[in-house]
């Protein structure tokens, strides 16, 4: 496998998976793995991740016992990177990576078909946050194109009756996820903020919805990510048990 | 001040505040206490609490600085130890407490005027947890006469702009309430989950909107109320601090 100029590959010590990476392209952060082990996951289901990215999050929901993931990315520089990621962890025959526009889902896969949406989406209205001057981190970090009520509309096509979206966002728009999921007919049925520090505020929310549930959410301990030595906290940590077996963790 | 039967003299701990209670009546829990002291309070502001009970949150605001509390209660008996207590506290000239329905509240208050309205209503829909055999107390905890959109939409119309309504809920109908704010043109601006001891998770939110308001959530670190020994935490204990003076904490 080689690499191209400027990539890089790195391992997500997690089942041995490895991903590739560029420098000058949206890199994952935390967040798409917390995002990953937050999601419920019924073993054997199929998934789709929205704006997969480099494929982090699909990967890693074959780590947890996804049987099969289609991503779908807008950007045609890490969609082919997430397709090599895949063909280089020999997961072609579960991961597929289409490159497309989320806003075009009714011509990409078919409605209510799904048990689980995952979606790490651009955290920032236009207008809010610096927009990086790179275009390509711009597009993932803004919406510039997809916004989250986008998001949310093309999660309440793809699932079917019962089932999950999980999602990882800004804290401060908890509420526009929050009262979006609902009017996308998918209710918000467990929600974890997320803090760096034991004493400081959330910077982010992870949020799953259910299609068709009843209202009444459980609000889990917020998630302390880091302890006060700044070294990750025990539950991180145990993400990345050496033990974890192919059968997910 | 002679108490009636089954009466009882209960002391805030604060400013010296006296409060009369009932033995089958709704008694007021450390909710009220939390949002009293939640509440962003300018000094020498007005302000509305709806659904008063046995005033403990109007009068815990005078505390604080408020200038002068609307307190509206919808039974009868509260209303009436509310005043009784109001009056032993010497604070008759800066609480008026009203015996009415909130729905009807266009009859009651004029629109628009309010920089401040707080609200602990009753938390759970009919239908859901277990309704008191004690009508009194089943009506401030069920949703048996007005509920939580009609609480917001009252606070809606007390509201002036820019006018701000803290409330506390439970955790578990988060999604309805800033849902609701934000239909009710309060946008959510501050979040604190309430959660009994640091790994527990959160029960109650205290939540703070503002009447025309930008979208953008302020989330807090989470209020822990209780240490490891079952203690009050610092920060309620200083909700007590002896040397509080009348200019409020």
């Amino acid at each position: 496998m080689e690499l191209q100029p400027h990539e890089r590959l790195d391992d997500l010590l997690i089942n041995n998976l490895k991903i590739i990476q560029h420098r000058h392209q949206f890199r994952f952060a935390i967040d798409a793995v917390l995002l990953a082990h937050f999601a419920t996951v019924k073993q054997g289901v199929t998934a789709v991740d929205l704006g997969t990215g480099t494929g982090v999050i699909a990967l890693l929901l074959t780590a947890r016992g996804v049987k099969a993931v289609t991503g779908i990315e807008i950007n045609p520089i890490l969609a082919d990177m997430a397709r090599r990621s895949v063909a280089l962890n020999n997961l072609s025959d579960r991961i597929t990576i289409i490159n497309g526009d989320v806003r075009a889902i009714t011509t990409l896969l078919p409605a209510g078909k799904f048990p689980l949406v995952v979606a790490n989406p651009p955290y920032w209205p236009v207008g809010k946050g610096k927009i990086s001057p790179n275009d390509h981190v711009a597009q993932a970090c803004h919406e510039l194109t997809a916004n989250l009520n986008d998001f949310l509309a093309v999660a309440g096509y793809l699932l079917q009756y019962r089932g999950r979206l999980a999602m990882i966002h800004l804290a401060e728009r908890l509420t526009d996820v929050l009262a979006g999921m609902r009017a996308a007919g998918i209710e918000p049925k467990r929600l974890r903020l997320v803090q760096p520090f034991a004493a400081k505020p959330p910077k982010l929310a992870l949020v799953e919805g259910v299609r068709g549930g009843q209202p009444g959410l459980t609000v889990m301990p917020p998630l302390v990510i880091y302890d006060d030595s700044g070294n990750y906290c025990r539950e991180i940590l145990e993400y990345y048990r050496k033990d974890s077996g192919s059968d997910g963790l």
